[in-house]
């Protein structure tokens, strides 16, 4: 494991999740998930070395945010393609957070290259706080306790 | 640079924020930001090996995330203290994203020792979609859309 090999905090749900998702390329090979693409040759052009990459799609099934789907292209071999879980699916606000940040935090001379969108009508979306009546909270109100336990 | 050191894609927002925020470590000492920590000495307590805790806030105020203030404490010299600047303030949803990832795909025997809440009345608040309006948008509608420029 060659990032965020953290001691173990158990209690943190952050460093949690940070041992899986925090993993060089995790969050990028996720992207591309969420860009729809599923298969090895489609998440090697973000130029992820191949052992890598197989490091990385076997630690994504273990921990249930991908599945293996076999598939038989042509003629060829049957393969495995790699789709999201319902848990996998739920790693979307991590990724859009870092969007978001980097889009206001980090510009780029050349344009933003996605967009959280409703798909129902290709509404932009944009991640906030709410709080338990739905209502939107704006950030500098939000503190993160530590909590005594 | 030991973690997401990825080929550059100056395009990508999130691995943009990723050449900053996947850097191992960054995203817990920012944690510990979050909790009110300023202290050198106070980071320390997460594990981190002072040369990598060195490293890292000088690569977060060198980012603007953090920023340095002199303090004195008792007959002591000065020291450095870091406080989170605006735009490390607004890491906080992709600190919050991870966290409630964790706390709900991988659950711990122990609780949970922190909660996102309102700071005027401590009322817990998530991370959620919402449209231009503010209203919540589910999860399961929302897509990750490449844009193509």
């Amino acid at each position: 494991m060659d990032a965020m090999a953290l001691p173990v905090n158990d209690r943190c749900p952050v460093a949690r999740s940070l041992t899986i998702l925090g993993q060089k390329w995790t969050l990028l090979v996720l992207r591309e998930a969420f860009f729809g693409r599923t298969r090895f040759a489609e998440f090697s052009r973000i130029g992820i070395p191949s052992d890598v990459l197989t490091a990385r799609l076997g630690s994504l099934v273990e921990a249930g945010i991908l599945e293996r789907s076999p598939y038989r292209e042509g003629g060829g071999r049957v393969r495995d393609e790699y789709l999201l879980t319902a848990a996998g699916r739920d790693v979307l606000p991590v990724v859009a957070a870092l969007s978001q940040w980097g889009r206001e935090h980090l510009p780029a001379a050349e344009a933003s290259t996605m967009r959280a969108l409703r798909d129902a009508d290709d509404e932009p979306v944009r991640l906030a706080f709410v709080d338990s009546r739905g209502e939107v909270v704006a950030g500098r109100d939000v503190v993160l306790r530590r909590l005594v336990g």
